[in-house]
């Protein structure tokens, strides 16, 4: 049999994928299932974006620009130049995904061997673009005491090394909720102008801000002109995950000039999401305004109903729709694996996500889940009584 | 400022892409070009295709199933069991692109500095996937005085080592038109399974075989089962460039589930595209049928047309919608250029691809140019005419 590469075995295999199986075989045997732990929204697309598509007039379905349709490039900057992030279209290479403008970004800055610093818990497929980059992922924990905010700047210093080509953070940050304040960015902003090296910046979840709070972007700091690099996508925004269409968004031009050649050699990103993708750049305010209240009603409904329970302690999302909490049980993984295997309450359970997938360092979060709250209100309140009623009956 | 990484530095940028600035000044003069530098067909894309994109009835465009669609699998897997090739849904993995699949199939077998045996003249772009890959490309290579037929078997022998993973072939052959023989791929099946090692087939252009030649697909070799990894595209088969919708296809479960690791961290494939692929597999054979004789009219009045100019030397393609023809000039790369900057004949001028970029050993094929025959018949006739009348005036 000839042999899979080393790469091949150490790619992590996704951290929520890993209970599928044991849920499909809870629905084989009738049950009902809360998700909670994936991070599919049950938002209604723009209809703006979907008509777009119906009303195409595509004879030949050609490849596109490998940056993206220039067109809808255009549109993009303008959007962005609106929430203070100044670029224009040449700063934008349209990607297959935030997943793609990952991959690119590590691949522009970093070879086989070199670090990225990346507070803990993150993004679990930052492990697998990491991989296939031979890119080594070195964390720094933020913790569930201090609402996951950034780790003291000194703990990240410790970490760099001539190997150290960037920091990247997530913001407002899947797994933890958390949203960097102002001062977090600069602090971060003046370590990698000292060190020079880039940041990344992933703000999928931009728009997805609670209380009130701002966001903001390491693109609206002049200083790192020639040091970030945003990585962004429809998926979340528009609720438009299936779309597969992101972007990298960066003011240096050697980053740009290089992610390109990337872009090239796989051609272009796709047509038709492109296409709805410019479209929903119309998207009327009101659109966000009710998705950011839905939001911010189910976070409200999960993180009171988990303090409610004994033993729970929870991190207070201020953005995306993820939070962590922490439960009285001693491995997640385990009680998520009893969830779907034995535990039913009216014939109905919840799925969750272990944390400890989160994290990079071995044996952390290992009494931590997950939770998104992408379901309706009912459900989500169904779906806390449940967890409180499968917590009792486990630690009988 | 801040450095970019060695692998950005040394990914190379497409050699069909050069002279696009140059082309732009062109178009800025006034000048039309007949474009036969490129691989996008101008066919139709298949009515029942777009139809099912524009019939979608979407409201949340989730993400599908990291390896695509269940369904469009299923239906995928019967219609390669009609090619006699026998795999069924989860011998597939649905990609973003054939590119994606390519890049997917370096990381599941190989290695930072291993390496994979590929005769050339290739396909520029394995460069890119390769460099983003950390992998080594060694070339054998194969000659326009054979057709660009596979190289003997012995060549590739020397060239093996300890770190060489796989060949890869592309079948019918971009750049050069050339379809392996029934032989040909047995010699190679014969190859790898001695040395133990896997044979990677780029069959995107298997549908465009011409004089009722045969296609032999690696895959219907049953010995090959665990060495064969296959590599296809929806581009090309119905001019679907735009949808980026490929996959993987091997009956190796490890490479599968290797592979899928890949597939999971970029989440999904697109979702429209997926519709319009499913929909794209009930396309009658008489669109085949007619495309194909479109395609061997054009390939006619090409080969012919160049073989009729005095110095010209046409490898005849007997699939695809290519041919390499070494012209009476030193450098193809200045002749490309000079096509751009200072020929005209009555205002128009022709673009092609100089050959050296499809081959990875250095000074190779200086003399050759790929020409893809993706035009009218009317059009392709002038530009053959333009190319004659430029070579004259190139070598006065
Ligand atoms: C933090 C973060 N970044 C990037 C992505 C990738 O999203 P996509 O490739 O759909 O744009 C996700 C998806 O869940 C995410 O949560
Ligand atoms: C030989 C070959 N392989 C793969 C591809 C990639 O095609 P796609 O990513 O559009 O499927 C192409 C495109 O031109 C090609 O010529």
């Amino acid at each position: 049999m000839p042999k899979i590469s080393e790469k091949g075995h150490s790619m992590p295999e996704s951290p929520i994928r890993k209970l599928v199986p044991f849920a499909e075989e809870a629905v084989r045997k009738g049950r009902k299932i809360y998700q909670l732990n994936i991070g599919q929204p049950d938002i209604k697309t723009p209809q703006v974006a979907l008509d777009a598509v119906k009303n195409n007039n595509i004879e030949v379905l050609a490849y596109s620009h490998s940056a993206g349709f220039e067109d809808y490039r255009k549109k993009l900057a303008e959007y962005y130049r609106q929430k203070d992030i100044p670029v224009d279209s040449n700063n934008i290479i349209i990607t297959t995904g935030g997943s793609e403008a990952l991959l690119f970004a590590m691949g522009t800055i970093a070879d086989a061997g070199d670090e990225i610093i990346i507070p803990e818990p993150f993004y679990a497929n930052y492990n697998g673009f990491a991989t296939a980059s031979g890119v080594k992922i070195v964390p720094v924990e933020s913790t569930i005491e201090t609402n996951f905010a950034l780790p003291p700047i000194q703990e990240f210093e410790k970490l760099i090394t001539p190997k150290t080509k960037a920091i990247l953070i997530c913001n407002p940050g899947n797994p933890t909720g958390y949203l960097y304040t102002k001062e977090e960015i600069q602090q971060l902003s003046a370590m990698v102008l000292k060190h020079d090296i880039f940041l990344v910046a992933d703000e999928v979840y931009r728009e997805f801000t609670y209380d009130g709070a701002e966001h903001h972007s390491i693109m609206s700091l002049p200083e790192l002109k020639e040091h970030a690099i945003m990585i962004d996508s429809v998926s979340k925004r528009y609720s438009m995950c299936g779309a597969r269409i992101g972007c990298l968004v960066s003011s240096n031009k050697e980053v740009m000039q290089t992610a390109m050649k990337f872009a090239q050699a796989r051609l272009s990103p796709p047509t038709f999401e492109q296409i709805a993708s410019e479209a929903a750049l119309q998207t009327p305010q009101s659109y966000f305004d009710e998705v950011i209240e839905e939001y911010t009603s189910r976070r409200n409904i999960l993180v009171n109903g988990l303090e409610a329970i004994e033993g729970v302690r929870v991190a207070t999302p201020k953005g995306a729709f993820y939070c962590i909490a922490e439960l009285p049980v001693e491995n997640a993984d385990d009680f998520a694996r009893w969830l779907l295997e034995e535990f039913q309450h009216n014939n109905e359970t919840v799925m969750v996500a272990p944390a400890a997938g989160f994290y990079s360092t071995p044996n952390t979060g290992l009494n931590q889940v997950r939770i998104a709250y992408v379901l309706k209100k009912e459900d989500l309140e169904r779906a806390v009584e449940i967890l409180k009623f499968a917590l009792k009956e486990y630690n009988k």
